[in-house]
């Protein structure tokens, strides 16, 4: 491509990738082209244009006739929104320890939404029926903010992935107890390819009720969506957005977006790519002595205990994040761009310090 | 250019136009461009990357070596953050009646911020020392939301702009108060084209403390930035914006965006073209009986009064809208993109309708 | 009654009153008598006892067999629970800029409640139809924050009250529009006894839907009421009392003093008396040359403009406030302890210092 | 005394009290008797009157020349206003799982504070430095709501007494830390009274910031107190009082309450003699086969597990409350007028209804 003619210039070597976060990624090519295209003339802002109508089009595809997408920035406002959504200004949300909307985005539900979470601790991320219980209590108890929401991650942060069953399980639950059902969707695509089956599957047909779908790190410049499955569980969707500071003006670009990795199989394609990636790191790093891997690995996500100078003298060569650094624990993100040859590299990488 | 390759689809004519708004229009071809450049390889995520730190040093060409920008989604989510910033928990907001925070993003100050708005009516969209008075008192009364900061909006709801000396009254008064001032500058470089000045001549050279700086207007497809001009004035930015869910994952690309518009002088052409445009609007409308032009056309927008039926035909030929329905006042907006013939063409069908 | 046996001392003087406020005044001592009755023993605590439950029958004598009552410590607390309890997150109350809710409430309607306020300014405090319109528009529109509710103060800040009708025909627009009503009954005993009517003839007579009570200035120590009157209009009313800090856990306090006052005619007593009150002091201000009353003096307070050395002089000798200094308005409010002899010193002491 | 002559009427029956919560008991009768001292008069509202100004020096009395008291309503407004005023709108707030600001607030530090609470699970409700150091990390990372403040409970909620020694080695390490540390004291006076050192020798002596001071359960009717003790952890608390919807307006009656209490010794016979109890029951419980004691009794709370059907038959008896409905864990708390006598039925109750 003839360089582009622009004002901006290029400050960074494209060649370079690491295992930091499959946020560190850009954007994917067919992604980028997608908003040249709906580029050019007027198209009416703020969700009313006709990009922003065809994606719901596709949404049906994967997720059926009465699912609606409402594109939003990014996947902490995809949460607090769908989150208000959801529950009542005296409602609360049930979730794990360790998912995002506790640990990770700065308090904005409880800042922004005043949200109340309950959490619970799990082993690996994933809730159960009987997780849930141990918060599930208390709904006339007006000392107590009431359980109405139970959240759970799909794939989880700490790159497990429940299977339809559980979820099923989760739902069934929630919903026998009054409760409904949110999924932080942020990495779904992996998931869904994780389990090979559609993203419907563990979504809108085992009753899930409003769904975070995550596009940045499927391959995205920016965006995700609040996606509702059940039409009966929220109302007034475009106020909570505008109000939560999530409505794009300019909304086709997110809508475009959205539809360049959902009209066919890019977003599989994708996840598959960063989960085989993921396994082919899994299978490297199993041969090295002295690197214990924490969790299954079933998604684009390894986490592991190694030697902390060892992982120190690693990230100088690959950028990576400690998860816990008191235990030496870390995690190794693949994203859609990740080469063989990256890994490759890496695994060479990990036992020459192990060694050294 | 070849089409480019990916499974989204043109939803679109792109040779269509209208007067509905400066968010109709898409992006600017040159920010287009941008994107490409900074897309590739691994960036770190969150604002770490090289095109943010770049940012800064375009940020100082324009506002001087203490200016910082924060990148963050959409204007009320600049807004929000940088009052936040600005105020303590007790602390209420100075502002216009007809102000955007008040009246057009959704409760947001209020649900998300807990901010305290004291409006006052303007005539023209323009605060005044004499009219903040009429909010700026009771700072030791407990029963009153403690006025703290002044927003004013530059250039205005109304398409007004104010001059540098107005800029200086208010910012002097308010300090001279101990609050602190805010400008909103959704469309700062229009107004920064109107007075034929440098951006920072009616910031910080004036002694705003807090810049909404407004890059979606401008020929982006998404982004803006709140820029810190006087850094004593807030702290923890970097927070304030994540749990106002307006930290962009991949920020790279609102970085190079604003790069874009401004390293060079993409932003000021932009924002000239517009500004013309709505001079030739204003010149031709003002040759037809019966159409009242309701304020100065100091920017972009063009706000008239005429018979409401005219305005009802004529919107059937080019996207626009009504501003105050009863009063049949409307509003005319140019962008970047809209051509002379644009204008021609409405100005044209303008006098077709008045005639029937 | 012999000195009760205590380690506090009495630090005041209590043969001193003024006009200043009818929360200067103490307790009534039929309230203070009814404390005696409810202590001793236990009771359940935050409602479930003997005292709330009578309370509710009270309230029913007073506003019907389907009102219920939920006893809160202030005023503020009672209008923020029971407008948050008429709004959905995306709502916004219509009410007037001189309303309690807008300027004496430290910003806690948009802090706690996340409330918008659309105000409209009013010549005496009072809403109508036509001001209700200027702000009841545009509840599609997401960029606005949706009115849902239109609050009332019976009587108002300014002294004045609303006839039954001018009630009605509020409460007819506001729900003809869709939108609930909420009237501020601070001082609702004096209206009552100002238009000598029932309370329920202006409340849920003419289809109040929920009514802040106000207990404290008629004569409790402490305490209001968030009394439902219409059921269908809000729910979960002890959750969004407890999450908004105002269930009493003694609660029985706060219901027998309400029983106090409204089990027979004490709330009339007291609001007939300091009215009659606030008659003879306008009726002694009118007789003094440079005073002008600015409002119809319908309830227990007096506004007048007077110069603004004399209000200063006169403040020396008797405690009142300034409604806007700069204008040399002033506020002069009765209780139920106001005596005629109070009025008269007063009056003659105006004249005085006229004089001088 | 003579029946007073109110319209109220006694609606229970004084000689009856139970086990359920030292919130079921009425106030001690000097504080009564103080409440009638304080009528009569004008007093300035909202808490410059004579009563509140002189409470400050009682209060200096207790916690020394810097102390400051802000008294409010109850026990939840004042540890939001507390902790609203220790934590920048970034902050978070480290406290026990079983902290009632996580368990027993309806949500209102998060929905009305805005407040993100990062619990930390203890085996008896007492934090430790090492627990403290669980959530005490990230506080330069914007992703993560930041640890500002320590909040511990004294006595806690589970009976436990912290030693002055704990009390001190927590703020030294939150210090340390840069932290500031709350103490919510709604049972200060039993930790006093079982500590047996004054109510400074574990607040201002050890360094905690700012207090919570429980009225309500000690023998009032109502009213609690936020204490600063460290004047430079805080400011403006009386604008965050009125946000926080918590000023009284006839304060006068708060404050001589809590002077009743605290301008000799009635504080410390209360406390002292609802320990005494707790130690009498325990002492009766501890004979009875089958029921297990779960916590040291250190002030007027006993837990105990017993056996489902006996606890249910014993609560037709006694009010008190299951704990832990699933665990057989029952709490039973005496209260400054729990006789012997009423000890000594409910040991004898237990034992006959354990050997059904």
């Amino acid at each position: 491509m003839t360089p582009p003619k622009t004002d901006a210039r290029r400050h960074h070597d494209p060649s370079v990738r690491g295992f930091a976060s499959d946020n560190y990624a850009g954007a994917h090519p067919e992604v980028l082209a997608a908003l040249a295209l709906a580029n050019g003339g007027h198209q009416v802002a703020y969700g009313e244009d006709e990009y922003t109508e065809h994606l719901q089009r596709v949404i049906h595809s994967h997720f059926g006739p009465t699912a609606e997408a409402f594109p939003v920035f990014n996947g902490t406002g995809a949460n607090v929104t769908a989150l208000q959504a959801l529950t009542d200004r005296w409602g609360a949300v049930i979730c794990a320890e360790s998912a995002h909307i506790n640990v990770d985005e700065g308090g904005a539900p409880e800042r922004m939404g005043g949200l109340k979470l309950l959490t619970v601790a799990t082993p690996d991320g994933k809730l159960t029926p009987e997780l849930i219980d141990r918060q599930a209590f208390g709904w006339d108890d007006e000392h107590r903010a009431m359980p109405q929401v139970v959240s759970i991650t799909q794939n989880t942060e700490l790159g497990t992935v429940y299977t339809v069953e559980e979820i099923r399980a989760i739902v069934d639950h929630a919903h026998g107890l009054g409760m409904k059902v949110h999924l932080d969707g942020a990495r779904i695509a992996n998931a869904a390819a994780s389990l090979d089956v559609p993203m419907r599957a563990f979504t809108n047909a085992v009753g899930v009720d409003v769904l975070s779908y995550g596009g940045t790190k499927n391959g995205m410049l920016y965006g995700e969506a609040v996606v509702v499955l059940n039409p009966d569980a929220v109302s007034h969707m475009k106020h909570l957005r505008k109000l939560s500071m999530q409505l794009a003006s300019k909304m086709r670009f997110v809508s475009v977006q959205l539809e360049a990795l959902l009209a066919r199989d890019l977003w599989l394609r994708n996840a598959r790519h960063s989960n085989a990636m993921a396994q082919r790191l899994a299978q490297g790093v199993h041969a090295v002595d002295g690197v214990e891997i924490l969790h299954p690995v079933q998604a684009n996500a390894v986490f592991a205990r190694l030697p902390h100078d060892v992982s120190e003298r690693l990230q100088k060569r690959f950028r990576f994040y400690f998860w816990n650094e008191a235990a030496g624990d870390v995690r190794w993100m693949c994203s859609f761009d990740t080469t063989e040859d990256d890994v490759d590299a890496f695994v060479q990488a990990l036992k020459e310090e192990m060694a050294k």
